[in-house]
Formats: C-alpha cells, sequence, structure tokens
C-alpha cells in the first residue's frame, strides 16, 4: 500500500521502545498513527500521552487491549468490568476513540458460559463508553486461542455479538493473523461494513511452521496470508481508517529496533 | 461413555507399539475398534492386517490418512492422487470402510486456490471409492493447521464440499480437537446427520497452554472440550458408530503403554 498516510503501528510490535521513543520514531519513519499498549502508558498520565502523540504529528488510534470478562467466580468478573472502565476512561483522555478488546476465555469455564460472561461483561460496560464516545472494537481471534485468551473466534461471532446487543458503541477489529483461513471472511467483511461495525484493521502475517503461538509472527510478506486480498475487501466494504502493524515476535523484538522500523515500512509498502 | 461396544483407538495414539503389539493389546484391554494409520501399516500387506484384526475381535474403522492435495505444480498433485488411490485400496484390503482424509495446505499456496486443489483432487478419486466400496472422510482440522495441513477448517465447510460434490462416496470427521471452539457446531453436526455426511467422532482433549501445536494433545477430561456435550450432538444427530480416541502426545508416548492405555480406557469412561 503507498498510502503512508493509513500506516499505523501497534507499540508492542517494537516493545523493546518506551512510549516516548516509539512516538519519536514513529514520527520520523513517517508513521502516521499510533495504536498504544496499556503496558506503554504504565506509571503516565494519559492524557499527556495524547498529547505528545498529537504534538509529534500522529493520530491515536485505538487503546490495546481491555476485555477478558470470563472467569469462574463473579468477584473476578466484577473486577474485570473494574478494568474495562479504567481502559475506557483511560482512552478518552489518550484521544483515542477506540478500545481494542480481547473478549477473554478461562480453562475452567465452558466455552458456551464463557461466551454469556462475554456478553454481560460487554453489557455492563457500554454506558461507559457512549458517554466518554469510545468505542469498543470486539477482535475475534484465532480459535487456537479459545481455550484461554477469546471465546470470540469468527468475524461472524463479532458480527452477531455487535448486532445482538445493538449498540453503536459496539464495532470490530479485523486482524488477518486471526482471520485470514476463514471462508466465510468475503462476506463476513461485506456485512461489518453494511452494519457499520467494521473499525479496525489489523496486519501481519502468519509463518508455516508456526514457531510459537503467541510471539511468532510474520512480517508482513513473510507468510501466507494474502493481504492485498482482503485489504480490497475492507475497502470494498467501505473502510478508509488506518492498516495497523501489529506484529509479536520475539525474533524482531531481538533485533536493532529503527532497522526493524525500516522492514516494517517496506513491507506495509509492498505486501499490505 | 459406558458402552465400550463403542471404543475404538487410533494407532498413532500408542504410536510406540507396532500395529501387531496394538492390535493384541487393544483386544486384551476391551478396545472394540482400531483406526490404522498407514505408517503402521508400513511393509505390511492390508489384507492380512485386515485378517488379524478380526482375528483378534476387533473392527477396523478407518484407514487413516489420506488427502494433501494443494501443491504448486500440477505434478506433485497429479502424484497425491494416485497416493490417495493407493490408499483406498488398502483400505479396501484392510476392510475398513473409511479413508479419512486430511485434505492439505501449502504455504507457496494461496488458500481459496488450495481450495480448489482438494475439490478437484476429491473428484479425480471419487470413481475409485465408489468402486472399492470405501467412503471418504473430509476431516476439518483445526484452522491453525491452514498454513500447511489443511484448507479444510471448519465442519461447514467440509459440509458444504460434500454438498458441492453431490457423491455418496464422501463423508465427514469430526475430531472434538479440530471444532470445538466452533460456534456453529452444534448446528453443523445437526446438518451432517440431515444430509448423511456424520461417519466418525474423534475424542481427546485440548490442554491450556498448548506445549506443541502438533503433539500435545490431552486426553480427555485434562482439557476445556465439553466432550460429553458434543457427543450429545453427534448422537441427537444420529450416530452411533464408535468414538476414536486420537491422541497424539509426546508425554505420552513417553510412557508405559500398558499403563497409558488403561488411563485411556478411564478417561473414555469417565470424560466421553
Amino acid at each position: 500500500m503507498n498510502d503512508l498516510g493509513r500506516w499505523a503501528v501497534h507499540t508492542a510490535t517494537t516493545k523493546p521502545w518506551d512510549l516516548e521513543t516509539a512516538i519519536r520514531k514513529y514520527a520520523e519513519a513517517g508513521v502516521a498513527g499510533i495504536s498504544v499498549w496499556k503496558e506503554a502508558l504504565e506509571g503516565r498520565d494519559p492524557k499527556a500521552a495524547g498529547a505528545a502523540i498529537r504534538a509529534a504529528g500522529l493520530k491515536a488510534v485505538s487503546l490495546v487491549r481491555g476485555g477478558f470478562f470470563p472467569a469462574p467466580d463473579p468477584e473476578t468478573r466484577a473486577a474485570r468490568i473494574r478494568d474495562n472502565e479504567r481502559l475506557i476512561r483511560g482512552a478518552a483522555e489518550l484521544g483515542a476513540p477506540l478500545l481494542v478488546l480481547v473478549c477473554g476465555a478461562h480453562p475452567k469455564v465452558r466455552i458456551a458460559e464463557a461466551r454469556d460472561h462475554v456478553r454481560s461483561g460487554l453489557e455492563a460496560i457500554l454506558p461507559l463508553a457512549g458517554k466518554e464516545g469510545v468505542r469498543l472494537a470486539v477482535e475475534p481471534l484465532h480459535p487456537m486461542y479459545a481455550g484461554d485468551r477469546s471465546v470470540i473466534n469468527t468475524l461472524k461471532e463479532a458480527n452477531d455479538l455487535c448486532e445482538g446487543v445493538g449498540s453503536p458503541s459496539m464495532c470490530v477489529a479485523v486482524d488477518v493473523y486471526h482471520v485470514w483461513w476463514d471462508p466465510e471472511l468475503e462476506a463476513q467483511i461485506a456485512r461489518a461494513g453494511r452494519i457499520g461495525t467494521l473499525a479496525a484493521f489489523h496486519v501481519c502475517d502468519w509463518k508455516t511452521p508456526l514457531e510459537d503461538m503467541l510471539e511468532d509472527r510474520g512480517l508482513m510478506g513473510e507468510g501466507c496470508i494474502d493481504i492485498p486480498r482482503i485489504r480490497g475487501w475492507v475497502e470494498k466494504a467501505g473502510f478508509r481508517g488506518f492498516a495497523e502493524v501489529e506484529i509479536f515476535s520475539r525474533r524482531f523484538w531481538a533485533m536493532d529496533q529503527d532497522e526493524y522500523l525500516g522492514l516494517i515500512r517496506k513491507a506495509f509498502q509492498e505486501h499490505v
């Protein structure tokens, strides 16, 4: 993709950099948007962080990540709701229009019940989201995380959840890593466009073999995902927002991060 | 499940045992059915193996596994079709009514094209399957294998493929490990019952965390899959065949296999 005006990067992609370094380096490299992980905000005032982002000429795309609603006991579930409310306020202070949600899963909670926990958790935080003007982006996670990270595993399920809850504060984040395999993907991206839920687009690649289920994502072009095809579907559905580079990779975190950001820029232009 | 008459085991589950040992040990332990991996047949006459299985009082449930249709070059694809034809003949000689198919994937073939390779591969081998009286059981594989093992990743897709091809020689194998996370699972199992494709039911469990994507399956009851619930759906759809224990696990392969088979029997009775 030649339009670097749509190039965004997640702070977790360049995890060795603290937030201040990431803001400065991204701006220097021509990145246009930044999605801020809550870990990068630790010990910082979100308002000041938001001001620094804007002063550098960047746009805050989203705060990442809330969710994690299912738990065996009601006390933990209530605590998770309070955590999410803090994150909604944090996103508003940061000036990010979206809070990305990894909805959660728990090995001791059966999947059907965990899905109920997700829905009731979302319904509990929606009033505050509406009041603060922050949309909640449900990110369907790859089914390989259904046991411990998220029981929302397809874009259909995320769209169904948005329609079921029926609030304009609900939307979806499409990450190619999680959904590239899905034979329903094109249809569900089109549906997300129709129902107004398509709010974020994350890119990376899927390597084979995968060395680690969490921290071996590929740089765009390294793997088997047809990213331009999926981007085409997303654009056909009316989405004109950022393509956010979100890569967790021990391999890339171990290298010089300036050099890595250069590789990301090249991969973004050639393979997104 | 108390009905040990429906207890079957895959030879790959007890990989350290050769076929002759597996037949003897399974029969002694009260196993009723055996699914034979092609590796266990190496250097053996399938007819003689089938006779030995029947003489031990066991039933040959399936031959595992054909498929692997997608490849970048037509020569490889043609060779894969010949491999599958050999396996169809092998299943017939063994006396197994099913050939289980892992349909295949290839990192250098885009997923949409790979799905076309699967369909044309199946169509090429169907005439022989019909002639030999062997049904082809498409096993949807977990989406985490979409890059290198199978591009058929949901039961809906497998059912669609069977209906699309429209041959009574096509059917599906439901393995809880691959499909447990799918919000459409109950509906697609019911559909498989209606359209007559529901031909095999495989059980194991999903551990969290998963130490290895291939060889860290759990024994039933060790993980987060609600197996009795899925078995209920399968039975409601009219299936009365075997529940086949298919576990790939370095941890269990490293232990005494007699003791392991005892654990499997107990887990089958308590958690299937």
